[in-house]
């Protein structure tokens, strides 16, 4: 599978905001960074490809400490950060820390401030009501906890049959209350991941939007929807790619724009927003401090900087932005960087 | 709840086309029929509502044969005719038959020519192929069988806990191979009932229709696509009306018009359509001639023809446009019929 890649924005916008004073070339330290996809670059649905785990060890000393700073940036997500660090660790034969994992939903975390204690309900793949939890959201629901509130909100419910015993997650929550009109506001929803359910989420997402968060109720105020990405399709282990985050959106919108006078408001993250790789840059920086901290080498007096943040991706539209080198496998895109960078 | 009804269409529309010669009025039968919409007026969910099940005991003679001609006319559907007669008769407690309930897919039987013979999808709620095969089709899987042909066509498929798919069909399938490349080509979609996986069903769908019929490979030519209906909402369980095959055909359409560059080309049936009042009237003129040629008084020398078709329904988008009388319950509809037509 082709790809590309290249610095993703000019390089004067990946440079963090310090004074000249504050930089310090750390010439025994990487000066550059490299940020991974990992769906149809890294893996294909759980399995490595193009050489991935080789090519991650060539980022390691013999010691086993990092050598080149890297993370994986994904659009993709669904479980925490700390969860899919050890399965990729698992998979790919290296140790991956928590925050080396850069998920579609992890900036979800600067909306703490203002949604902690407010009720916000999470849909998508995998368990998007524990990832909010664990960034500190003190009361959030599942949407498929949220629905089950409401007989009959779903008119197709019957027919889809249950082929494994639910998890009573449900019982333990004390305001569950199995009655129309549940009066608790919604103050927010976020699509953590792909959704799972798409004509479910649609109808009680509109149910949700179109009445300032009571169902049943009428109202102009839409509570703000979030949107971990926005990717139109997306590699998995299909041949031809898949209907992703993006589409989903483009699906409810015009629903609900159909059926509600005032269009349907949301945000979106995720790449290719050029604040999703100065994130990422924040974060390769830290690894650099924290690696200098453990005694790999002189420390500098202020932060480090990089001079380039390489992106690998397989998507044009969402991972890079006008590419200038094309590579076959993760493998030689990782040599052709060191190459580069006299790294190796 | 309150809804409307009316003549549908100028009186004379809704005449069959016969020479005045043939035209003889049958004084002593029934010079009016009706049409009666399910959901929301005889039916919610289950329930009988309106005190329908008395409403249409005043349309038979003491002796239980029909007195006043009438049919139910619904969008919805997903199990042949023969079927829901039985369970309608059994919730309604008088004796329907199965050319009294025309369906939402219903007028596919007229298609039943030019695909006969042809591998064709069906989706749906409930047994959109059993539909299918019973009008005739030879060669018809469901979405759900034909889903299970290609391995991970679905990228979220390991995150239901529940499936549509009714299993035992499957294995007598002869043809299925589960493989990728599937290569028998689709040669059209109908989309019979409501469906119920959203997500999977615009995936695949898209798949098959940007395909030419065989997915994965590309193609400029579209299988046709046929919708039952394109009810936008409709009255079910829930106290406010759900999302219906309308807001599905919204969604998909949305989604398949972004990633393929020739819009979605689709025809859909179902009321509001004139052809379903005009076939509706069509149907009742034979249960007439049925009643007179089982004795039930003087036959005429050619068909009977309706002076008024009425149709009694609670969408005003889809059962009537502009509507004449408003009552509160169907008892209240037959009840006006019957004076203004001094059939008491």
């Amino acid at each position: 599978m082709r790809f590309r890649f290249k610095q993703p924005v000019p390089l004067s916008l990946l440079r963090p905001p310090l004074p000249a004073s504050a930089f310090r070339s750390l010439s025994q330290h990487s000066s550059f960074g490299i940020a991974f996809d990992i769906d149809g670059v890294i893996l294909r649905g759980a399995n490595p490809i193009g050489n991935s785990q080789r090519a991650l060890r060539r980022l390691y000393n013999d010691s086993g400490s990092l050598k080149i700073p890297f993370l994986f940036l994904t659009n993709g997500g669904g479980i925490p950060e700390s969860r899919r660090a050890l399965e990729l660790s698992d998979i790919l034969g290296v140790k991956i820390l928590p925050s080396q994992v850069v998920q579609g939903h992890s900036p979800f975390k600067t909306l703490l401030k203002r949604y902690e204690n407010e009720f916000i309900v999470a849909t998508g793949k995998g368990e998007p009501d524990v990832v909010m939890s664990e960034y500190g959201f003190k009361r959030v629901v599942s949407l498929d906890e949220y629905a089950s509130y409401f007989s009959n909100i779903d008119p197709v419910a019957q027919y889809k049959r249950w082929t494994t015993r639910q998890e009573s997650k449900c019982s333990k929550n004390s305001d569950k209350i199995i009655h129309q009109g549940y009066s608790k506001k919604v103050k927010a929803v976020f699509v953590v991941s792909d959704p799972v359910d798409w004509g479910r989420d649609i109808q009680v997402l509109c149910d949700i939007l179109t009445s300032g968060g009571i169902p049943g109720e009428k109202s102009w105020h839409q509570p703000p929807l979030y949107f971990a990405a926005d990717d139109l399709q997306y590699q998995a282990a299909f041949p031809s790619e898949r209907l992703g985050m993006g589409a989903f959106r483009i699906a409810l919108e015009s629903v609900f724009n159909r059926i509600h006078e005032k269009p349907l408001e949301l945000t979106c993250f995720g790449k290719p927003n050029p604040l999703v790789f100065r994130n990422a840059e924040t974060i390769l920086g830290h690894l650099l401090q924290s690696d200098v901290r453990r005694g790999n080498g002189d420390p500098g007096p202020g932060s480090p900087s990089f001079k380039t943040l390489y992106m690998i991706g397989d998507n044009p539209l969402v991972d890079i932005k006008g590419a200038q080198q094309v590579v076959d496998t993760v493998e030689d895109a990782v040599a052709f960087i060191l190459k580069r960078e006299d790294a190796s």
